[in-house]
């Protein structure tokens, strides 16, 4: 029987992959399971972006240019430059979800061996597309009694060897919620230019900020101009994750050049997400005003519930919305999968994703678990006491 | 300034990329310009896919499974099993284009530096991809003069090394137009098995099979149970190039658990995309009797006029919408910017795909085109008479 790459037994699984027949089970059993551990929102799609493909008149679905059609791309440049940053439609490539133009971005800009410098804990997927690029993950560690703000700087400069060929961060943050301030910022545009490296922001929960805080692109750092890689994303910010689309952000000529070549080579970006997606860009600012108050609304319910619970640690997010909690267990991921096999309050349990999963640092995290409040918060405060009262009786 | 990586300058344009600035003249000059270069076809999407989309209810455009919906799986393994192809739901991945199953299968088999066969001239994107995963492509030569059918097993013998992981066909071909018999089939299946190798076949073309021939799937040849890849696609069968669905396929289930890896990092293929490929699945089969009527006849007044034209060599294509002319030119690459740039018909002209792009054998191809008969047959009818003209005019 042929065999396997080793690069697809090293691809990792989903974090939350090994709870999936737990959860099956659970179910089975009659059990509600409140899910926590997942980045899909329950908010509403906007309806201008479902209307645009109920009224479409295609006669022939053709696949559009690989970099995403013109009209559109000037739109997505419109939207940014409402949003403080200046950039042209050629400096923009639609892609299929922002996991596609962090492949894109990768591929452009990275070898086999060579090394991109993470916060950790990230985004578990990071971890999926470097395995696929071939390249490895140098995480830095971030610190729930910071908040997870960035480390500081001398821990970067420590891991920048001739391989290394990027920074990236998430901004804000998932797993973390943390949102970058303009000082870290223009810390990290410091060192990417002293080293030469490239910065990749993958900005995708850029609108969901905060508590009056101002959301700092690295597109606003006019100094990383060669150096800035932007991710973005329709997926979170109109609830539109299935749409499948977003950008690579750069002004960076070759950059854009290389990625295009990786764009023409599938082709073309989904057409009917494009309608959609080019739709959702005339949402009424009414909509996120009301969806930011909902998570802010979530996130503080949340946050105050969590903060109760003994031998609890929260870090207190400004951004995304996920947080991370340390928990008074050993093993987040046993306690997880002990939450839905063993446990239930009336009939009724939690699914967490065990933060280990986004630490590449083996060890670290174990204790620790990511919730995603994108659910109302009748249920955030059941899942709260369901937790709390799971940690009274859980022994490991 | 930060650098591409080697891989991203290594990464090729696509084959006819260069002309479209000479395309963009021609129209700007006033030249009507017949496409003979593209796989786009003009023919229309089922209205049932197109409508499914139109009456859709959903209020949350959410992720599906990253493996595909299982309703939608289950119904592409009944779409199967009518054509004599007996695989189960969980057999299949949806991906995001028969690119991506591309990317997946060659990630989940090959590492860096690994070898792949693929008999040329091949479908351009397979150098994209191989790229893009690090992979070397070993072309194979296939011949005009046999209207490209299998080379002699013995040459792709000749060429496997323990870097070979796999060897790659197109079935029926694009750019060849080639379909392979079974006992062809029989025989790749034969040398896969005696070294341990994968099979991959690109059968996107699977229903366009001409003249009464049978098409024989790797996935019917039991005896490749673990060998066996196919890539499949929406795009072409149902006219809906824009949807970016298309399968992997295979009984291999080491295969499959790593493909999934893979697509779980990039988390789901698109939803919208997914409901109207579903309902294509309904397409009654008068249209595939009138899409395929449509293409022999364009076949046929292309074949018949191209073999008219002194000098120029044609092979015969039996499937898919592509065929391979030999010109009584030096290089394609110079004349076919000389029909953009220099020449018109009453201002009309035609843009081809030059051949050398599909060869990985550099030097090999350089008087050949590619042709598309995506075209009306008054379209075809008229570009071969431009043709015509135009070899008459040109000197290289
Ligand atoms: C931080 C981050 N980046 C990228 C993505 C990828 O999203 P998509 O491919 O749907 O745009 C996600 C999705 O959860 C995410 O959380
Ligand atoms: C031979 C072949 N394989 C694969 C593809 C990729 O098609 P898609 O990604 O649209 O399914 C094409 C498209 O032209 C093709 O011709």
């Amino acid at each position: 029987m042929p065999k396997i790459s080793k690069k697809g037994l090293l691809m990792p699984e989903s974090p939350i992959r090994k709870l999936v027949p737990y959860a099956e089970a659970a179910y089975k059993q009659g059990k509600t399971v409140y899910h926590l551990n997942i980045g899909q929102p329950d908010i509403k799609t906007p309806e201008v972006a479902l209307d645009a493909v109920k009224i479409h008149s295609l006669d022939i679905l053709a696949y559009s240019r690989s970099e995403g059609s013109e009209d559109y791309r000037k739109k997505i440049a419109g939207y940014y430059s409402k949003n403080n940053i200046d950039v042209t439609h050629d400096e923009i490539i639609v892609t299929t979800g922002g996991s596609e133009a962090l492949l894109f971005a990768f591929g452009s800009i990275m070898d086999t061996d060579d090394e991109i410098i993470i916060p950790e804990p990230f985004y578990a997927n990071y971890n999926g597309f470097s395995t696929a690029s071939g390249v490895n993950v140098v995480p830095v560690i971030s610190k729930i009694e910071d908040n997870f703000a960035l480390p500081p700087i001398e821990e970067f400069e420590k891991l920048i060897t001739p391989k290394t060929k990027a920074i990236l961060i998430c901004n804000p943050g998932n797993p973390t919620g943390y949102l970058y301030s303009k000082e870290e910022i223009k810390k990290l545009a410091k060192i990417v230019k002293k080293h030469d490296l490239f910065l990749i922001a993958d900005e995708v929960y850029r609108e969901f900020v905060y508590d009056g805080k101002e959301f700092y692109s690295i597109m606003q750092e006019e100094s990383l101009k060669d150096h800035a890689i932007m991710i973005d994303s329709v997926s979170k910010r109109y609830s539109m994750c299935g749409a499948r689309i977003g950008y690579l952000v750069s002004r960076n000529k070759d950059v854009i050049k290389t990625a295009l070549k990786f764009a023409q080579a599938r082709l073309s970006p989904p057409t009917l997400a494009q309608i959609a997606s080019e739709a959702a860009l005339n949402t009424p600012q009414s909509y996120f005003d009301e969806v930011i108050d909902e998570y802010v609304l979530r996130r503080n319910i949340l946050i105050s519930e969590l903060e109760k619970i003994e031998g609890l640690r929260v870090a207190k997010p400004n951004g995304a919305f996920y947080c991370i909690a340390e928990l008074p267990v050993k093993n987040a991921d046993n306690f997880a999968q002990w939450l839905l096999e063993k446990f239930d309050v009336n009939g009724e349990t939690i699914m967490v994703a065990p933060a280990a999963g986004f630490y590449s640092t083996p060890g670290v995290g174990l204790n620790q678990i990511r919730i995603a409040y994108v659910l109302n918060k009748e249920s955030l405060k059941k899942s709260v006491a369901i937790l709390k009262e799971a940690l009274n009786v859980y022994k490991d």
